[in-house]
């Protein structure tokens, strides 16, 4: 098995530049690294050549629409490594690669004015350097020939002297630079990005059951009930709505209060029991209202600023019309029964799965999934929930997300995918633009940093938007079972500081915890029941809600998980951390939000910090101007060594934001 | 530039498994890994899928005579993280991939085992098994298949619990697992693997001047000089001789003694000024005799153990018959002479540069350059030390490489670049199965440690090896001009312990080391003048390097730079680590090379230090048997906390073998 001989003209057509270590890039290219619309993408590589001439690299980058190549230029930092950075305008599927080139006369120049400066005869090396001119001119197109053609024939007659001078002309330079023929030109393969708009990152999302919205537990509540609560979600702060299904629901082993096996005939049933005689996937629960009430919500939704997350839940109902029309579609077992879905020590009797690789499954389950997201895509929905994704095919996602979003470039997916990290990470990695984490189980002050570095400076970074979510009609957290309020306002804090996109399932503003004993989800589930609730009830926690949505919008810094720093802050208790402004790569730092969270919900603290002051450039002695943006006041810090004192009845955390004294804030 | 559509069907064939992270692997796969025959190669990679079904995965690995894939099983670690290895039995180009496939009758097997726990009906389920054995029997070539259906056959008619006792079987899962069609099987792609003999990488290297083996400084030393010089220098324990270019040496610009630019008639030039007229790099210099001659010397060396190591410099002296038949190899500057070599601030006046993209030079200088290793190849030379590799371009040599490793799979190649370290490390990807390092250096503590610990835990570990020479011809470190016999103790031994290959320009057995003043280069070097040396002279270092290079032979652990391990010894002068002789991966240590380096030549040193009992799963008072391998007594150690006293003038380092108490040695 040795390589066949190759024949030394081959080999020497070769590329002679190497560009190694490209970042950012995703398992060497084979899936998009991901960036948001405005944002600068910073790419760097190793360049480098044998010997020691001069070499010059730019980005090459394009997006959906772009005929060629855009270009940006990299500048080498140090040990071979260079960098260079340019900022998508559209979203979509773009890509990058890096040209690098040797610079002859560059090199030429350099070499020159060594010489020139150690007093040596130079006259041969003028004449090399008209030479190169000379073959610069030839080999580029007339209008960046003719500078350079210029200088050769103003310069040739010249003494050395006046050669050398010439020859070292800036404008020489910029002549030469512009018809450089590149030699030796190298592109590296082109690496994929996927740009969305800004809410794939940032976003904050409140989920509610459209049938609990009437305000009356004896009525089912439809879409304009929901219509008359957006004003309120709105005033929250929140961006994104977000139904669990909402179609017709199974009758079949429907569930009831409580998860339960013995509804009554009353019982609304789980809405992930998905299909009846009414419909499946693209139909809508009658008591929920029309189609056309759908899209009046989604319209109205949009005025008020705010889009509808559906849920996509692929499992059906035994009455699901599918299972009648495309039995090819799911796994029949010998006696002709179905095996119902599991998800140890989880039943759910009310639904059943499909089968992916079935007898007729391809493609026509395939196509049928997508359809129903394009469907729902075409009546205004471009965010999609999916509920347990990593329990399908990745072939399916990656290419029904590529398929969605070839007509939908626009199309967010949120991951639910509770299960092993790598599993997770692959989801991202096939197209979710987000994911849920298990930020929800992480309390201590070491597993919080720990995660949060993870995702932010290993490989995830590139790839993988937590979606911090702090409650879930399926997760009622033990923390919060017992915190009382403090632990809502702690965990709000958590979700709306640390990440970019953060969500709360309704009850929590209001501190609803009640369990199902012993278990960490909620009596009486609103997934089984219709739950009406008081908005006003006294130890809300809206207000604080709010501010911190503000907050949010009003600071760059806190629109994404990416850059945070964790500092000293000497109370195990504790957790402390910065976020600085986004600005240019290596820019000056001007202003950082600074939040300290207690996560002991019972009792004060008072404990020693350090001011990041070396992060403004500033010595362990400087001032800074600090804003608390909960309390609205301002004040200044001066030195390093600071002690906080935090009060989990006040307010368990405090939001500020730095700025350099003198900065323009 | 959206990807096109891709119909469903084309996306279902798409791989459902997951294999991600394979390693080793250099740069996805672009490069090669490189190792040496007999050692086992460690395959690891995430290995996933959706659900929860049970997964199986193998390593295919074939050499360069095997007509199809050998495989090896591999293990669930944790966290999806899968671990198998194969051990290379030939040399030359090998691949490896894996293959992952999704295990039915096992998933079948673990759940109807907790079905049955759960004291569940199972009935459906035994129908369920015996449809998979059918299907599996179905699938598979006869012979697999009978065990397989006349399983089915003989259960069939059984009573629910004894399908059970058959279906959990041992022999049915043996059978089915032969059987098995491997549903949803995955293949990753390919990776290339060099596995080269046992010499790249354990090998000590000894350097000399064949002119300057006469014994008789007003005669030229010849190769059947050498031929009598053999025996010492395998009696001291060294197996490659290494000899500067045994070429025709050029008379224009020929160097005098110390470099200067007036020689007399008599004196010899640099062997580096490659040709004249009496021919070039394939052509024998006529003092040191015929090419029988050095046919005879080659099959001398290996009659003592002893292989030739010849250089490989591209570069000509201005009589180089090249210059004249083929002047398309080389640049000329605008009035027809040539720019001779530099290296600032070395100046080569006495040679001139190929131009590998002459207009002539490829394919002619390319194949000509080729051809001159092959010429030495096909005269029984198979390794090459090669000058200045980072001055010429990446394509060449690694085309030219590839070339001859297809005829000659045990060619070595020994890199002389020394320079950054990214350019170093691609020419061992390129195909250099040794290279030069910073290791001439690096005389700190913290300064070594760090550079180890780059080369052995990062990326280079899996392509880069570190030759670690103590001098060169060009190199007479400053800190050994200052150090004294302890110093040259002290850099034999680091250079014997740290790397398994290590080399010695002659001089440097009897400390030699008077400089040209404020350089770090030899008085009267050797490279200009014949040198004539005492070999006995007192206060030589020939005992103990002859000591060094028997321990490296009789401890697998020295015969790599891998493996090697720093512990604390609480002095910043005392460089102390261990090795554990090689064993499968994850088993317990049974030996340990462990080695203390004084930095320090001039004053004896005692310092705290601890005994590394952790690593052979002994308790912080556990006993170990040491055995002192330089002095050659024995004793025991109890506890971890130990003191270590070296002396330079007596001996300034310590090498022992750790035995764990009761463990056969």
């Amino acid at each position: 098995m040795p390589d066949a001989s190759v024949d030394a003209a081959e080999a020497a057509g070769r590329p002679r530049i190497a560009i190694e270590a490209v970042t950012p890039s995703v398992d060497a290219g084979r899936f998009p690294v991901k960036t948001i619309i405005g944002r600068a993408v910073t790419v760097e590589a190793d360049i480098f050549a044998d010997g020691h001439e001069v070499l010059r690299a730019e980005i090459l980058w394009r997006g959906p629409d772009d005929a060629d190549w855009r270009r940006e230029p990299m500048a080498e930092l140090v040990n071979d490594r260079w960098r260079g950075a340019f900022t998508p305008t559209g979203i979509g599927p773009h890509s990058y690669a890096i040209e690098a080139w040797r610079d002859d006369f560059g090199t030429f120049r350099r070499d020159l004015t060594k010489k020139r400066e150690a007093g040596i005869d130079v006259a041969l090396e003028t004449d090399e350097g008209l030479q190169l001119l000379e073959d610069h001119a030839s080999a580029a197109p007339a209008e960046l020939a003719r500078p350079v053609a210029d200088v050769v024939l103003r310069t040739r007659p010249s003494d050395v002297s006046a050669r050398v001078t010439a020859l070292l002309d800036h404008a020489t330079a910029a002549a030469a630079k512009a018809a450089d023929p590149r030699a030796h030109a190298t592109r590296s393969a082109p690496l994929p990005l996927e740009v969305e708009r800004i809410r794939a990152e940032f976003a904050s999302w409140y989920e509610l059951f459209p049938r609990s919205e009437s305000g009356d537990p004896a009525r089912h509540g439809a879409f304009r009930d929901v219509i008359r609560r957006l004003p309120m979600i709105r005033d929250m702060g929140f961006d994104v709505l977000y139904f669990p299904p909402i179609h017709p629901i199974g009758k079949t082993n429907r569930k009831g209060p409580n998860n339960t096996l013995t509804p009554g005939p009353q019982d609304t049933g789980s809405p992930y029991a998905i299909g009846s005689e009414e419909g499946g996937h693209d139909a809508i629960h009658p008591e929920l209202g029309t189609l056309e009430d759908f899209q009046a919500l989604v319209r109205a939704a949009k005025e008020h600023g705010l889009e509808i997350a559906l849920d996509f839940a692929i499992q059906c109902s035994p009455d699901h019309p599918w299972l009648k029309e495309q039995p090819g579609w799911f796994k029949w077992r010998p006696d002709g029964s179905m095996k119902y879905a599991e998800n140890p020590p989880k039943k759910y009797q009310d639904i059943v799965n499909v089968d992916f690789y079935g007898p007729d499954a391809v493609p026509g389950l395939w196509e049928a999934l997508r359809d129903v997201v394009l469907f729902w895509a075409e009546n205004g929905v471009k965010t999609f929930r999916v509920d347990n994704p990593h329990t399908k095919p990745f072939p399916f996602w990656e290419w029904m997300i590529a398929e969605v979003k070839r007509k939908h470039p626009d199309a967010i997916f949120l991951s639910e995918a509770f299960t092993r990290p790598k599993v997770m990470y692959r989801l991202a990695k096939i197209g979710y633009s987000q994911s849920y984490t298990y930020f929800t189980w992480r309390n201590h002050k070491h597993e919080l940093a720990a995660y949060l570095t993870e995702l932010t400076t290993t490989a995830p970074k590139d790839f993988f938007r937590p979606h911090f979510f702090v409650n879930t009609p399926d997760i009622n957290p033990f923390f919060l079972q017992t915190s009382g309020r403090p632990g809502f306002l702690i965990r709000a804090a958590l979700a709306t500081t640390l990440s970019g996109l953060w969500g709360m399932y309704n009850g929590f503003e209001v501190c609803e915890s009640a369990p199902l004993p012993g278990k960490e989800e909620y009596l009486d589930s609103e997934k089984y029941q219709i739950r009406i609730r008081n908005w006003n009830q006294p130890g809300n926690i809206i207000q604080e809600i709010t501010r911190l949505n503000r907050i949010r919008r009003e600071n760059p810094a806190l629109q994404s998980h990416l850059g945070v720093e964790f500092f000293n802050c000497f109370d195990d208790q504790i957790l402390y951390y910065g976020k600085p402004r986004p600005s240019a790569d290596g820019a000056e730092i001007q202003d950082m939000i600074l939040v300290f969270v207690t996560l002991d919900p019972n009792y004060e603290r008072t404990a020693p910090y350090e001011l990041p002051l070396w992060r403004f450039d500033l010595p362990d002695d400087g001032t800074v101007a600090v804003e608390d943006l909960m309390r609205g006041n301002s004040f200044t810090l001066t030195g390093k060594n600071q002690t906080i004192y935090l009060n989990p009845n006040e307010l368990p955390f405090h939001v500020w934001r730095l700025t350099k004294q003198g900065a323009a804030i």
